[in-house]
Protein backbone atom coordinates (compact mmCIF):
# COMPACT_ATOMS: atom_id res chain seq x y z
CA UNK A 1 0.00 0.00 0.00
CA UNK A 2 1.13 3.11 -0.69
CA UNK A 3 -0.97 4.93 2.03
CA UNK A 4 0.86 7.07 4.50
CA UNK A 5 2.03 5.26 7.36
CA UNK A 6 1.28 5.78 11.24
CA UNK A 7 1.75 4.68 14.50
CA UNK A 8 0.52 5.18 18.10
CA UNK A 9 1.86 5.76 21.17
CA UNK A 10 0.39 5.74 24.58
CA UNK A 11 1.82 7.10 27.82
CA UNK A 12 0.45 6.13 31.05
CA UNK A 13 1.30 4.39 34.06
CA UNK A 14 -2.78 4.04 34.35
CA UNK A 15 -2.98 1.87 31.45
CA UNK A 16 -0.17 -0.57 32.05
CA UNK A 17 -1.35 -1.25 35.88
CA UNK A 18 -5.01 -1.95 34.85
CA UNK A 19 -6.61 1.12 36.46
CA UNK A 20 -7.86 1.99 33.60
CA UNK A 21 -8.69 0.68 29.42
CA UNK A 22 -7.77 2.63 26.73
CA UNK A 23 -10.19 3.54 24.20
CA UNK A 24 -8.18 6.39 22.19
CA UNK A 25 -6.38 3.37 20.07
CA UNK A 26 -9.55 2.32 18.72
CA UNK A 27 -11.07 5.22 18.25
CA UNK A 28 -7.38 6.48 16.36
CA UNK A 29 -7.59 3.00 14.51
CA UNK A 30 -11.48 3.51 13.04
CA UNK A 31 -10.56 7.18 12.10
CA UNK A 32 -7.30 6.94 10.58
CA UNK A 33 -8.55 3.72 8.39
CA UNK A 34 -11.41 6.18 7.00
CA UNK A 35 -8.58 8.88 5.99
CA UNK A 36 -6.57 6.25 4.25
CA UNK A 37 -3.90 6.73 6.89
CA UNK A 38 -2.40 2.98 7.48
CA UNK A 39 -1.49 2.33 11.31
CA UNK A 40 1.07 -0.44 11.43
CA UNK A 41 1.69 -0.49 15.47
CA UNK A 42 0.92 0.79 18.79
CA UNK A 43 3.02 0.92 21.79
CA UNK A 44 1.45 1.72 25.31
CA UNK A 45 4.48 2.58 27.57
CA UNK A 46 5.02 3.98 31.14
CA UNK A 47 5.54 7.33 32.30
CA UNK A 48 9.22 7.31 31.98
CA UNK A 49 11.33 10.01 30.26
CA UNK A 50 13.56 7.26 28.48
CA UNK A 51 11.27 4.86 27.48
CA UNK A 52 9.17 8.25 26.06
CA UNK A 53 12.57 9.57 24.39
CA UNK A 54 13.72 6.20 22.58
CA UNK A 55 9.84 5.17 21.71
CA UNK A 56 9.62 8.43 20.22
CA UNK A 57 12.78 8.61 18.04
CA UNK A 58 11.87 5.09 16.25
CA UNK A 59 8.80 5.50 15.58
CA UNK A 60 8.97 8.80 14.03
CA UNK A 61 11.54 7.62 12.10
CA UNK A 62 9.93 4.77 11.24
CA UNK A 63 6.61 5.92 9.96
CA UNK A 64 4.90 8.90 8.34
CA UNK A 65 2.92 9.90 11.52
CA UNK A 66 3.11 9.23 15.11
CA UNK A 67 0.47 10.03 17.19
CA UNK A 68 0.42 10.05 21.22
CA UNK A 69 -1.73 10.39 23.99
CA UNK A 70 -1.58 10.78 27.95
CA UNK A 71 0.50 12.94 30.02
CA UNK A 72 0.06 16.74 28.70
CA UNK A 73 -1.74 17.74 31.93
CA UNK A 74 -0.61 19.85 34.53
CA UNK A 75 0.80 17.06 37.19
CA UNK A 76 4.55 15.84 37.65
CA UNK A 77 3.83 13.06 35.76
CA UNK A 78 3.12 14.83 33.09
CA UNK A 79 5.95 14.58 31.04
CA UNK A 80 5.16 14.18 27.58
CA UNK A 81 5.58 17.18 25.97
CA UNK A 82 8.90 17.52 27.60
CA UNK A 83 10.24 13.88 26.21
CA UNK A 84 8.96 14.61 22.43
CA UNK A 85 10.90 17.73 22.27
CA UNK A 86 14.08 16.17 24.02
CA UNK A 87 13.48 13.06 21.39
CA UNK A 88 13.14 15.35 18.16
CA UNK A 89 16.08 17.76 19.57
CA UNK A 90 13.68 20.82 19.64
CA UNK A 91 14.05 23.96 22.85
CA UNK A 92 10.77 23.84 24.71
CA UNK A 93 9.34 26.36 27.19
CA UNK A 94 6.57 28.28 28.56
CA UNK A 95 5.17 29.68 24.72
CA UNK A 96 3.41 32.85 24.66
CA UNK A 97 0.48 31.44 22.38
CA UNK A 98 -0.02 28.82 24.41
CA UNK A 99 0.08 30.29 27.84
CA UNK A 100 -2.72 33.30 26.45
CA UNK A 101 -5.26 30.87 25.56
CA UNK A 102 -5.08 29.19 28.91
CA UNK A 103 -5.03 32.91 30.11
CA UNK A 104 -7.75 33.91 28.58
CA UNK A 105 -9.59 30.34 29.85
CA UNK A 106 -8.95 30.76 33.22
CA UNK A 107 -9.71 34.00 33.21
CA UNK A 108 -13.39 33.52 32.15
CA UNK A 109 -13.95 29.90 34.81
CA UNK A 110 -12.04 32.27 37.97
CA UNK A 111 -9.95 29.60 38.34
CA UNK A 112 -6.10 30.50 38.94
CA UNK A 113 -3.55 29.92 36.15
CA UNK A 114 -0.99 28.94 39.18
CA UNK A 115 2.56 27.31 37.92
CA UNK A 116 1.05 23.84 37.85
CA UNK A 117 -1.64 24.88 35.03
CA UNK A 118 1.21 26.76 33.26
CA UNK A 119 3.27 23.50 32.49
CA UNK A 120 0.28 22.96 30.17
CA UNK A 121 1.69 26.11 27.79
CA UNK A 122 5.10 24.48 27.62
CA UNK A 123 5.23 23.57 23.42
CA UNK A 124 8.26 23.18 21.95
CA UNK A 125 10.10 25.49 19.87
CA UNK A 126 8.70 25.19 15.76
CA UNK A 127 5.21 23.05 17.14
CA UNK A 128 2.22 24.27 15.53
CA UNK A 129 -0.66 23.90 18.37
CA UNK A 130 -3.46 21.44 18.13
CA UNK A 131 -6.99 22.65 19.35
CA UNK A 132 -8.73 21.76 22.66
CA UNK A 133 -11.97 22.57 22.15
CA UNK A 134 -12.86 21.43 25.41
CA UNK A 135 -10.31 21.97 28.56
CA UNK A 136 -8.39 24.37 25.99
CA UNK A 137 -4.92 23.17 27.35
CA UNK A 138 -3.64 22.68 23.80
CA UNK A 139 -2.06 19.42 22.05
CA UNK A 140 0.70 20.06 19.20
CA UNK A 141 2.47 18.66 16.55
CA UNK A 142 6.33 18.43 16.21
CA UNK A 143 7.67 17.60 12.69
CA UNK A 144 5.21 13.82 12.28
CA UNK A 145 4.67 13.82 15.43
CA UNK A 146 1.37 15.04 16.88
CA UNK A 147 0.85 15.22 20.89
CA UNK A 148 -2.28 14.98 22.41
CA UNK A 149 -4.23 14.50 25.82
CA UNK A 150 -5.20 11.04 27.21
CA UNK A 151 -8.75 11.83 28.63
CA UNK A 152 -10.57 10.33 25.45
CA UNK A 153 -13.21 13.04 25.10
CA UNK A 154 -10.40 15.71 24.78
CA UNK A 155 -8.14 13.36 22.28
CA UNK A 156 -11.14 12.45 20.23
CA UNK A 157 -11.63 16.35 20.17
CA UNK A 158 -8.03 17.11 19.01
CA UNK A 159 -7.71 14.21 16.19
CA UNK A 160 -11.18 16.20 14.78
CA UNK A 161 -9.17 19.10 14.64
CA UNK A 162 -5.65 17.64 13.23
CA UNK A 163 -6.87 14.66 10.79
CA UNK A 164 -7.90 17.59 7.66
CA UNK A 165 -4.37 18.84 8.05
CA UNK A 166 -2.90 15.59 7.40
CA UNK A 167 -2.74 14.19 3.70
CA UNK A 168 -4.59 11.02 3.49
CA UNK A 169 -4.63 8.13 0.96
CA UNK A 170 -7.63 5.89 -0.47
CA UNK A 171 -9.37 5.20 2.40
CA UNK A 172 -9.74 1.65 3.12
CA UNK A 173 -12.92 -0.57 2.58
CA UNK A 174 -13.76 -3.26 3.88
CA UNK A 175 -16.56 -6.16 3.18
CA UNK A 176 -17.49 -8.76 5.45
CA UNK A 177 -19.39 -12.50 5.54
CA UNK A 178 -20.27 -14.24 8.19
CA UNK A 179 -21.40 -17.79 8.02
CA UNK A 180 -22.10 -20.20 10.68
CA UNK A 181 -19.44 -23.05 10.13
CA UNK A 182 -16.54 -23.35 12.41
CA UNK A 183 -13.57 -21.09 11.55
CA UNK A 184 -11.18 -24.77 10.64
CA UNK A 185 -14.02 -25.42 7.82
CA UNK A 186 -13.39 -21.96 6.33
CA UNK A 187 -10.01 -21.76 6.60
CA UNK A 188 -8.78 -23.47 3.13
CA UNK A 189 -10.88 -21.58 0.89
CA UNK A 190 -9.78 -18.47 2.01
CA UNK A 191 -6.27 -19.03 2.13
CA UNK A 192 -6.73 -19.90 -1.66
CA UNK A 193 -8.93 -16.73 -2.10
CA UNK A 194 -6.10 -14.56 -0.58
CA UNK A 195 -3.30 -15.98 -2.61
CA UNK A 196 -5.45 -15.25 -5.63
CA UNK A 197 -5.81 -11.50 -4.30
CA UNK A 198 -2.67 -10.38 -3.32
CA UNK A 199 -3.86 -6.94 -3.25
CA UNK A 200 -6.85 -7.40 -0.82
CA UNK A 201 -6.37 -8.57 3.36
CA UNK A 202 -8.80 -11.30 4.06
CA UNK A 203 -9.18 -11.95 7.98
CA UNK A 204 -11.26 -14.35 9.79
CA UNK A 205 -12.83 -13.96 13.13
CA UNK A 206 -14.33 -16.81 14.84
CA UNK A 207 -17.14 -16.50 17.45
CA UNK A 208 -19.67 -18.46 19.30
CA UNK A 209 -23.66 -18.08 19.18
CA UNK A 210 -25.95 -19.70 21.19
CA UNK A 211 -23.85 -22.48 21.61
CA UNK A 212 -23.00 -22.66 17.58
CA UNK A 213 -19.72 -21.57 15.90
CA UNK A 214 -19.60 -18.99 13.20
CA UNK A 215 -16.95 -17.23 11.34
CA UNK A 216 -16.51 -13.37 10.32
CA UNK A 217 -14.92 -13.60 7.00
CA UNK A 218 -13.21 -10.20 6.33
CA UNK A 219 -11.83 -8.57 3.00
CA UNK A 220 -10.43 -5.23 3.01
CA UNK A 221 -8.69 -3.02 0.19
CA UNK A 222 -8.95 0.29 -1.72
CA UNK A 223 -10.32 -0.72 -4.64
CA UNK A 224 -13.93 -1.05 -4.62
CA UNK A 225 -14.38 -3.43 -8.17
CA UNK A 226 -11.93 -5.76 -6.94
CA UNK A 227 -13.41 -5.95 -3.44
CA UNK A 228 -17.03 -6.77 -4.85
CA UNK A 229 -15.14 -9.64 -7.23
CA UNK A 230 -13.51 -11.27 -4.10
CA UNK A 231 -16.46 -11.30 -2.15
CA UNK A 232 -18.80 -12.96 -4.77
CA UNK A 233 -16.04 -15.88 -5.14
CA UNK A 234 -16.02 -16.12 -1.44
CA UNK A 235 -19.21 -16.77 -0.94
CA UNK A 236 -19.48 -19.08 -3.80
CA UNK A 237 -16.49 -20.95 -1.71
CA UNK A 238 -18.09 -21.16 1.56
CA UNK A 239 -21.90 -21.72 0.79
CA UNK A 240 -21.07 -25.34 0.80
CA UNK B 1 10.87 -2.28 41.99
CA UNK B 2 12.91 -5.29 42.01
CA UNK B 3 9.59 -7.52 41.13
CA UNK B 4 9.43 -9.79 37.25
CA UNK B 5 9.01 -7.43 34.61
CA UNK B 6 6.53 -8.20 31.36
CA UNK B 7 5.45 -6.78 28.00
CA UNK B 8 2.68 -7.69 26.11
CA UNK B 9 2.55 -8.47 22.47
CA UNK B 10 -0.86 -7.89 21.04
CA UNK B 11 -0.84 -9.60 16.83
CA UNK B 12 -3.55 -8.36 14.78
CA UNK B 13 -4.52 -6.52 11.87
CA UNK B 14 -8.21 -6.26 13.23
CA UNK B 15 -7.12 -4.18 16.19
CA UNK B 16 -5.21 -1.74 14.18
CA UNK B 17 -7.77 -1.10 11.33
CA UNK B 18 -10.23 -0.38 14.12
CA UNK B 19 -12.34 -3.83 13.51
CA UNK B 20 -11.76 -4.58 17.12
CA UNK B 21 -11.36 -3.30 20.16
CA UNK B 22 -8.21 -5.16 22.17
CA UNK B 23 -9.90 -6.08 25.33
CA UNK B 24 -6.68 -8.54 26.48
CA UNK B 25 -4.38 -5.78 27.13
CA UNK B 26 -6.51 -4.41 30.43
CA UNK B 27 -7.07 -8.05 31.31
CA UNK B 28 -3.42 -9.04 31.11
CA UNK B 29 -2.56 -5.53 32.95
CA UNK B 30 -4.94 -6.03 36.12
CA UNK B 31 -3.97 -9.65 36.51
CA UNK B 32 -0.43 -9.15 36.19
CA UNK B 33 -0.23 -6.10 38.77
CA UNK B 34 -2.36 -8.85 41.09
CA UNK B 35 0.49 -11.52 40.69
CA UNK B 36 3.59 -9.38 41.32
CA UNK B 37 4.62 -8.96 37.92
CA UNK B 38 5.24 -5.08 36.45
CA UNK B 39 3.73 -4.41 32.85
CA UNK B 40 6.55 -2.00 31.39
CA UNK B 41 4.94 -1.82 28.03
CA UNK B 42 2.72 -3.62 25.16
CA UNK B 43 2.66 -3.60 21.68
CA UNK B 44 0.10 -3.60 18.97
CA UNK B 45 1.60 -5.17 15.66
CA UNK B 46 0.43 -6.63 12.35
CA UNK B 47 0.00 -10.43 11.34
CA UNK B 48 3.37 -9.19 9.62
CA UNK B 49 6.25 -12.22 9.50
CA UNK B 50 9.28 -9.72 10.33
CA UNK B 51 7.11 -7.54 12.64
CA UNK B 52 6.89 -10.41 15.24
CA UNK B 53 10.02 -11.61 14.74
CA UNK B 54 12.00 -8.01 15.51
CA UNK B 55 9.48 -7.79 18.41
CA UNK B 56 9.66 -11.07 20.16
CA UNK B 57 13.11 -10.76 20.26
CA UNK B 58 13.68 -7.23 21.74
CA UNK B 59 10.74 -7.60 24.46
CA UNK B 60 12.01 -11.39 25.32
CA UNK B 61 15.54 -9.91 25.46
CA UNK B 62 14.48 -6.39 27.45
CA UNK B 63 11.78 -8.52 30.24
CA UNK B 64 11.15 -11.46 32.25
CA UNK B 65 8.14 -12.25 30.61
CA UNK B 66 6.52 -11.71 27.33
CA UNK B 67 3.15 -12.23 26.69
CA UNK B 68 1.33 -12.54 22.86
CA UNK B 69 -2.18 -12.41 21.77
CA UNK B 70 -3.45 -13.38 18.90
CA UNK B 71 -2.59 -15.28 15.20
CA UNK B 72 -3.02 -18.98 16.55
CA UNK B 73 -6.29 -19.92 14.70
CA UNK B 74 -6.52 -22.50 11.45
CA UNK B 75 -6.62 -19.81 8.70
CA UNK B 76 -3.57 -18.71 6.68
CA UNK B 77 -3.00 -15.37 8.90
CA UNK B 78 -2.31 -17.06 11.93
CA UNK B 79 1.27 -17.15 11.89
CA UNK B 80 2.42 -16.33 15.28
CA UNK B 81 3.85 -19.87 16.64
CA UNK B 82 6.28 -19.94 13.39
CA UNK B 83 7.08 -16.87 13.77
CA UNK B 84 7.96 -16.85 17.66
CA UNK B 85 9.54 -19.88 16.70
CA UNK B 86 11.78 -18.34 14.07
CA UNK B 87 12.26 -15.37 16.56
CA UNK B 88 13.81 -17.49 19.31
CA UNK B 89 15.36 -20.29 17.04
CA UNK B 90 13.86 -22.88 17.87
CA UNK B 91 12.25 -25.93 15.09
CA UNK B 92 8.37 -26.12 15.18
CA UNK B 93 6.15 -29.05 13.46
CA UNK B 94 3.12 -30.74 14.44
CA UNK B 95 3.72 -32.15 17.66
CA UNK B 96 2.59 -35.24 19.07
CA UNK B 97 1.18 -34.05 22.04
CA UNK B 98 -0.79 -31.03 20.67
CA UNK B 99 -2.33 -33.20 18.20
CA UNK B 100 -3.69 -36.10 20.21
CA UNK B 101 -5.45 -33.43 22.13
CA UNK B 102 -6.98 -31.95 18.60
CA UNK B 103 -7.82 -35.26 17.66
CA UNK B 104 -9.41 -36.21 21.02
CA UNK B 105 -11.69 -32.89 20.80
CA UNK B 106 -12.68 -33.28 17.33
CA UNK B 107 -13.53 -36.75 17.25
CA UNK B 108 -16.06 -35.64 20.45
CA UNK B 109 -17.32 -33.26 18.49
CA UNK B 110 -17.89 -35.06 15.34
CA UNK B 111 -15.73 -32.43 13.44
CA UNK B 112 -12.79 -33.23 10.94
CA UNK B 113 -9.06 -32.59 12.09
CA UNK B 114 -7.88 -31.05 8.51
CA UNK B 115 -5.07 -29.35 7.30
CA UNK B 116 -5.99 -26.52 8.32
CA UNK B 117 -7.21 -27.29 12.09
CA UNK B 118 -3.31 -29.25 12.09
CA UNK B 119 -1.96 -25.99 11.91
CA UNK B 120 -2.96 -25.23 15.49
CA UNK B 121 -0.92 -28.71 16.72
CA UNK B 122 2.09 -26.88 15.55
CA UNK B 123 4.28 -26.28 18.70
CA UNK B 124 7.97 -25.37 18.93
CA UNK B 125 10.33 -28.10 19.87
CA UNK B 126 11.06 -27.29 23.52
CA UNK B 127 7.75 -25.19 24.68
CA UNK B 128 5.23 -26.54 27.28
CA UNK B 129 1.91 -26.53 26.69
CA UNK B 130 -0.79 -23.69 28.10
CA UNK B 131 -4.17 -24.77 28.52
CA UNK B 132 -7.18 -24.26 26.54
CA UNK B 133 -10.43 -25.44 28.55
CA UNK B 134 -12.28 -23.87 25.96
CA UNK B 135 -11.79 -24.65 22.08
CA UNK B 136 -8.45 -26.65 23.32
CA UNK B 137 -5.95 -25.66 20.82
CA UNK B 138 -3.10 -24.97 22.78
CA UNK B 139 -1.03 -22.11 23.78
CA UNK B 140 2.46 -22.53 24.78
CA UNK B 141 5.41 -21.42 26.45
CA UNK B 142 8.44 -20.85 24.93
CA UNK B 143 11.19 -19.87 26.84
CA UNK B 144 10.08 -16.71 28.51
CA UNK B 145 7.34 -16.21 25.95
CA UNK B 146 3.93 -16.85 26.25
CA UNK B 147 1.35 -17.50 23.41
CA UNK B 148 -1.95 -17.34 23.95
CA UNK B 149 -5.37 -16.77 21.87
CA UNK B 150 -6.82 -13.70 20.68
CA UNK B 151 -10.29 -14.56 21.44
CA UNK B 152 -10.84 -12.98 24.98
CA UNK B 153 -12.53 -15.37 26.55
CA UNK B 154 -9.64 -18.17 25.51
CA UNK B 155 -6.84 -15.44 26.56
CA UNK B 156 -8.46 -14.94 29.81
CA UNK B 157 -8.72 -18.80 30.28
CA UNK B 158 -4.98 -19.70 29.25
CA UNK B 159 -3.72 -17.15 31.27
CA UNK B 160 -5.71 -18.17 34.62
CA UNK B 161 -3.90 -21.43 33.51
CA UNK B 162 -1.22 -20.39 32.95
CA UNK B 163 -0.08 -17.62 36.20
CA UNK B 164 0.34 -19.77 39.22
CA UNK B 165 3.50 -21.33 36.92
CA UNK B 166 5.26 -18.03 36.99
CA UNK B 167 6.72 -16.52 40.10
CA UNK B 168 5.52 -13.21 40.95
CA UNK B 169 6.53 -10.76 43.22
CA UNK B 170 4.77 -8.57 45.85
CA UNK B 171 1.17 -7.53 44.84
CA UNK B 172 1.26 -3.86 43.91
CA UNK B 173 -1.38 -2.21 45.94
CA UNK B 174 -3.05 0.78 45.43
CA UNK B 175 -5.36 3.53 47.44
CA UNK B 176 -7.42 6.20 45.75
CA UNK B 177 -8.98 9.38 46.70
CA UNK B 178 -11.57 11.19 45.06
CA UNK B 179 -11.39 14.76 45.43
CA UNK B 180 -13.77 17.46 43.53
CA UNK B 181 -11.34 19.96 42.74
CA UNK B 182 -9.35 20.45 39.31
CA UNK B 183 -6.68 18.35 38.88
CA UNK B 184 -4.63 21.85 37.99
CA UNK B 185 -5.60 22.62 42.17
CA UNK B 186 -4.28 19.58 43.50
CA UNK B 187 -0.83 19.17 41.02
CA UNK B 188 1.36 21.30 43.82
CA UNK B 189 0.84 18.96 46.47
CA UNK B 190 0.79 16.31 44.89
CA UNK B 191 4.59 16.90 43.84
CA UNK B 192 5.46 17.60 46.98
CA UNK B 193 4.22 14.06 48.51
CA UNK B 194 5.65 12.56 45.51
CA UNK B 195 9.07 13.58 45.96
CA UNK B 196 9.36 12.75 49.44
CA UNK B 197 7.85 9.16 48.65
CA UNK B 198 10.13 8.06 46.19
CA UNK B 199 9.16 4.25 46.55
CA UNK B 200 5.75 5.11 45.71
CA UNK B 201 4.17 6.10 42.43
CA UNK B 202 1.70 8.77 42.75
CA UNK B 203 -1.07 9.38 39.87
CA UNK B 204 -3.98 12.04 39.36
CA UNK B 205 -6.65 11.32 37.21
CA UNK B 206 -8.81 14.20 36.14
CA UNK B 207 -12.70 13.89 35.29
CA UNK B 208 -16.04 15.71 34.71
CA UNK B 209 -19.06 15.19 36.72
CA UNK B 210 -22.55 16.95 36.57
CA UNK B 211 -20.00 19.62 35.17
CA UNK B 212 -17.74 20.22 38.10
CA UNK B 213 -14.42 19.19 37.54
CA UNK B 214 -12.93 16.64 40.12
CA UNK B 215 -9.43 14.66 40.39
CA UNK B 216 -9.05 10.45 41.17
CA UNK B 217 -5.62 10.27 43.40
CA UNK B 218 -3.80 7.23 43.43
CA UNK B 219 -0.54 5.73 45.48
CA UNK B 220 0.55 2.83 44.47
CA UNK B 221 3.16 0.39 45.98
CA UNK B 222 3.97 -2.57 47.67
CA UNK B 223 4.37 -1.56 51.31
CA UNK B 224 0.78 -1.19 52.78
CA UNK B 225 2.29 0.46 55.91
CA UNK B 226 4.18 3.48 53.53
CA UNK B 227 0.89 3.75 51.73
CA UNK B 228 -1.50 4.24 54.58
CA UNK B 229 1.31 7.07 56.12
CA UNK B 230 1.04 8.99 52.34
CA UNK B 231 -2.29 8.52 51.80
CA UNK B 232 -3.09 10.23 55.49
CA UNK B 233 -0.73 12.90 54.12
CA UNK B 234 -2.11 13.34 50.80
CA UNK B 235 -5.85 13.62 52.68
CA UNK B 236 -4.48 16.68 55.03
CA UNK B 237 -2.80 18.33 52.10
CA UNK B 238 -5.51 18.30 49.54
CA UNK B 239 -8.89 19.04 51.89
CA UNK B 240 -8.15 22.53 52.49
Amino acid sequence: MSNPTAAMLVIGDEILSGRTRDSNLHYLAKALTGHGINLREARVIADDPDAIVNAVRELSATYTHVFTSGGIGPTHDDITADNVARALGAPIGVRDDARALLEAHYARTGQKLNEARLRMARIPDGAELIDNPISIAPGFSLKNVHVMAGVPAIFEAMLQGLLPRLTGGAPVLSQSLTVMRPEGDVAAPLRDLAARYPDLSMGSYPFQREGAFGTQLVIRGSDAARLDTAMAELKDLVSE
